[in-house]
């Protein structure tokens, strides 16, 4: 099938990511700490990751074609390595481990966009959900490198390579589903429709974004919009599907209301941590 | 955790496996074919990889530690990359793709062995079934590098590298739960108990191994049986737990009879591409 998208395994997540030297281990071991509102703001940026993470890792028994199965693994690796990052420099703030703020918050306190916690739907719409999310990552990261606040520049440095490749993978398969089959059209139509009713709440400023954006640690979601959006609009053309009609994010801003999905992700996640802390038994 | 055992995830599997040069794909386009023999014997190799890393996949979001996650996702993707190119290389013997052997293929046509379809059950039963799986391999791997079938020893020389790191990580696991709590021992040892169940499986010569073990081609099962018992004897009694004891292999011969597992894995790993074949919808 790759020779459709000129796409191989070769092209694999994990190619890219090998030649990063710094790891989670070693961002723990460094000395600066955030500080309580960088540490927010990296859990927001964290836990879309992780969340997306652990939805992809279902595919893996369940792809296509055994080539999509290793991408997709790749992709979760990828995205579950850039919310280690982040998590572990979020908890330098309160002095606890990735481990702590993966498995032992509680639902209400995640921060993760409901696009993310979205369910997988079939294969269209978990390609959709990956389009919308990469090119808000690869817009985020980009900026994020200019961050006045080195550790988080890196991060963005190791993350922004791997969106690259995610970017692409998305497109490919919407070229291929768009200009498919009728029926991998209409469900790669189906699955934009479906998972565009999330995207705004991408772009929303919450807190504690404003005040970091304005001191150059952060970057402000709604000047993303524009920039994605357009990007999203151009490629979903070409492939000659139609772009949704934006509407609004349903009220959330990653804060009060949150995806039903939430708590069966976490349910999941954090079983095997909670009855086993520390994991010694 | 990781200082516990000096491993950390660097040492992650993919790491290991970005330096190999052939890839799947280029397998597919080489010019030799396997017989209907080495088609039957790769198999034989290649369901055990693809059963075990399907198996492992569902560990992705449920690992005890963000860290561990990522490793039992290496070691599966490491896993499903072997069973690629062992199904591809089968599958020229009978023009077949690495697809259609993996998802076309009816329960009784699988030729894996009962251990790798076992169910993951606790952390300890999964790192018992670990231990087996890559200490058998490695001694497999090791021997068929010898072989006088080119590609099945390319196969092997790639495979060993990252089978190498399994081994690793199971055993630094079966020695930080070995020595661990009493209810880490604990289950450490009933995980073993449980798996060891089918271990002669692995060392039983079926069909057509034995003819193509004389011709230099494939490695004999039963010529593994005493160095993987007693390297895994001698581990398991350095981390301070119990050899069990070897017990008959249910009968099972990678044949008629299977374990009733395997019509689960395979309805979840196949219902997709069943459903669209070809994957273009």
């Amino acid at each position: 099938m790759s020779d459709t998208v000129g796409f191989t395994s070769q092209d694999s997540a994990t190619r890219i990511s090998m030649g990063n030297a710094i790891t989670a281990e070693e961002l723990a071991s460094r000395e600066d700490r955030a500080s309580e509102e960088v540490a927010r703001y990296a859990l927001i940026l964290g836990d879309d990751s992780l969340m997306l993470a652990q939805r992809l890792g279902h595919w893996i028994s369940r792809a296509p074609e055994l080539e999509e199965d290793v991408a997709l693994a790749n992709i979760a690796l990828d995205l579950l390595g850039h919310a280690r990052f982040l998590l572990t420099y979020a908890g330098s703030a309160w002095d606890k481990t990735e481990d702590d703020l993966a498995y032992f918050r509680d639902e209400e306190e995640f921060r993760s966009a409901r696009l993310v916690e979205h369910e997988n739907g079939d294969f269209g719409q978990t390609i959709a959900r990956q389009l919308i999310f990469s090119f808000y990552a690869y817009a985020l990261y980009s900026r994020l490198l200019a961050s006045t606040d080195e550790t988080l520049s890196a991060i963005a440095d190791k993350a922004l390579k791997e969106v690259d490749y995610h970017r692409d993978h998305a497109a490919q398969w919407l070229m291929r589903l768009g200009g498919g089959t009728e029926e991998s059209h209409r469900r790669m139509q189906t699955g934009l429709d479906t998972v565009w009713t999330y995207i705004e709440e991408l772009f929303i400023d919450v807190e504690p974004t404003t005040q970091l954006a304005e001191a150059g640690v952060a970057v402000l979601p709604s000047a993303l919009r524009d920039e994605v959006l357009t990007q999203l609009s151009t490629i979903i053309e070409e492939a000659g599907l139609r772009v949704p009609q934006a509407k609004g994010a349903f009220g959330a801003d990653r804060s009060g209301r949150y995806s039903e999905h939430r708590g069966f992700i976490l349910a999941e996640m954090q079983v095997l941590a909670r009855e086993h802390p520390g994991a010694t038994w």
